[in-house]
């Protein structure tokens, strides 16, 4: 018999996937379904960057150099450098998205069967990684009810085991919207100083930090410069997810080194992502701002408007594009699949990711969903309306049990 | 110790990368240097592809479908069946170049540990995507007396193993250009058949094919549809080598859906690759009449000019734009390093590709050397007229040992 191999037997699915059958059928029966599952934003991409492709004045898309044209990683460290990263561009690889980052950070931090610390609930992809890197992820529990801020000391060193070799955190958070405060990230500087680990911040929301907020980059801590790598990606600083450009960033030679010899491997990142990325590094501050008031507004709109809801209950998130909200209901996947298969208001459906994808902890996370409040606000408060009317009908509707905390 | 791991410290380095300085110091030294070493084409990507870049007219630069867009594939689907390999869309994800095709290919046959053969030398490059899949390469000697010929079946047979999950060709082969026959492809297709392997097959060079020899692809053979994957690109075919955009290619179903599934971990291959890729897809066959004539005009020149010099014996490739000589010399290493560092002919000097990395076997291969005609065939004259002089002069060489075989 010829097999498939087991570990591609194991490589997790999208925790979406079983739902997208739905969807369309919710579509084919003419329903207009609100797609708040997914992390691709209807924002526009910088005309600048669109324009450099219009532009393009080459006779051959050749590989650029594996680790990214200097070119680009240069105007790169001008743009870290303004966030104080205090890079040159030998501490920038340049990687296909953010994706390829991470496995990076995974293969060249980690032996086959090390493990990494991630706070949970967290990017369920991550999942996809770690298995692609045969690394196992130990889960840190965060909370919907503490706002899912950093967990405490004591539970990072709980789990503290020689196989650890590092700590991986999103920040601002997928699935969560969380932002770390300077006193968090300095509690995970104590930790990877004081046990020899590998921090790892995913910082590709970088530029979505609400309320006055101040983003900070472990890059921004001293004494840990041999131990971070920050993974980043141009996709959602610029609404250009399809560039698949992303960066593993860090000043350990060593890993550096290590890190070039896997982009070696495959040669070049993209060459045409590059050219758009390179000429995004123009795109003038109001671009930002004007993105970030978009979202801070939908922000308010989704949470105000489901923290309504009678049984709801939706931390305000910080950063991103993302809130992970309760529900007075047992089954989160039994509730989307219903709302797409089942259910209709006005002809209206919506579509929401179950949040339990999104934890590794068996039985986490079940009544609750994450939404990407990458709709405009119209849209958005008519899937909030559809949310309400739906739990008034949804048959296994709970008493909601929550209390919410203060936070 | 914040170490970094052993896998990532076992990961190979280019086998040209130690020589890149020594081609930076003669630069330096204000020398031509003519480089045979890399596979990256000086020809023109078709207008046709970079005119949609020009005239792109998007806002938002989005994540395609992880398995590449649907209109792509449909596009794609039309260009292999007229090469008569009979597939649907659902038979291709686009990938990331070749290169991620490979590593899909291998994590989805095998497990960590498992053995693929592949007949060497082989584009050194498989070693990293075996490293970074964690399986083992088992070499199959093909000679260059032969012409570097598929060894015969008792050759493979000897090596097949509980462990052996695959056999890997590249057709035509880099860094080889050998262009397999018909008859080898049917003894291939009985092994496989007979040992329950899957057979991937690198076809990226299809297009260059010379001699009026026709390439044939294991997607013409029968009775292999369930063991068969074609891994491609269109880096070499249009001369697009940054677009980063490849396929990998089965009509088995359960290696599809196990494919796809490492294929969403990544999200989506490069939107902007495929939007140049699709537009090839329509690029005249004069392009590639007069691409496949340089080609041949250029290995003319390179091969009679090699085998014009004592000592030098250089097999005629059928494909692809690589040829492997052997040297008057025992160690071509250190031959071309010496070139770099401390030969000049005219003020010019030539970059080669030690042979002895594209072989697994230690110690085999270590007088010959790979050569990309890549360049035009006036400084391909240059290049071989300073070899000639080269030879003359370099301390280590050897009487010419080798016995030219009748091929």
């Amino acid at each position: 018999m010829l097999n498939i191999s087991e570990r591609g037997a194991a490589m997790p699915e999208s925790p979406i996937r079983k739902l997208v059958p739905f969807a369309q059928g919710a579509e084919q029966k003419g329903r207009t379904v609100y797609y708040l599952n997914i992390g691709q934003p209807d924002i526009k991409t910088p005309e600048v960057a669109i324009d450099a492709l219009r532009i393009i004045d080459r006779d051959i898309i050749e590989y650029s150099h594996s680790a990214g044209g200097l070119g680009y990683r240069t105007g790169l460290t001008k743009y870290y450098n303004k966030l104080n990263f205090n890079i040159t561009p030998e501490d920038i690889i340049v990687t296909t998205g953010g994706s390829e980052a991470l496995v990076f950070a995974f293969n060249c931090c980690m032996n086959e069967g090390d493990e990494v610390i991630i706070p949970e609930p967290f990017y369920a992809n991550y999942n996809g990684f770690a298995k692609i890197s045969n690394v196992n992820i130990v889960p840190v529990t965060s909370t919907i009810e503490n706002g899912f801020a950093l967990p405490a000391i004591s539970e990072f060193e709980k789990l503290i085991t020689k196989k650890t070799k590092a700590i991986l955190i999103c920040n601002p958070g997928n699935p969560t919207g969380y932002l770390y405060s300077k006193e968090e990230l300095e509690t995970l500087r104590d930790i990877v100083k004081k046990h020899n680990l590998y921090l790892i911040s995913d910082e590709v929301y970088r530029e979505f930090c609400y309320d006055g907020k101040k983003h900070i980059s472990i890059f921004n801590l001293d004494g840990i410069e041999e131990n971070s790598i920050v993974v980043d990606s141009i996709s959602k600083r610029y609404s250009m997810c399809g560039a698949r450009i992303g960066a593993f960033i860090s000043k350990n030679k060593k890993l550096m080194s290590t890190a070039l010899k896997y982009a070696q491997a495959r040669l070049s990142p993209p060459t045409l992502g590059q050219i758009a990325g390179e000429a995004a590094l123009e795109t003038p501050q109001s671009y930002f701002d004007e993105v970030s008031a978009e979202y801070v507004a939908r922000r308010d709109v989704l949470v105000e408007g489901l923290n309504k809801i009678e049984g709801i209950f939706c931390p305000t998130p910080g950063g991103a594009f993302y809130a992970v909200a309760s529900l007075p209901i047992e089954n989160a996947e039994h509730f989307c699949q219903w709302l797409l298969e089942e259910f209709e208001y006005n002809n209206q459906t919506i579509m929401l990711a179950p949040a339990a994808g999104f934890y590794a902890t068996k039985g986490l996370g079940k009544n609750q969903v994450r939404m990407a409040y990458v709709l405009n606000k119209d849209s958005l408060r008519n899937a909030i309306e559809c949310l309400d009317q739906a739990l008034k009908v949804y048959p296994n509707r709970t008493i909601n049990k929550f209390v919410k905390a203060e936070i």
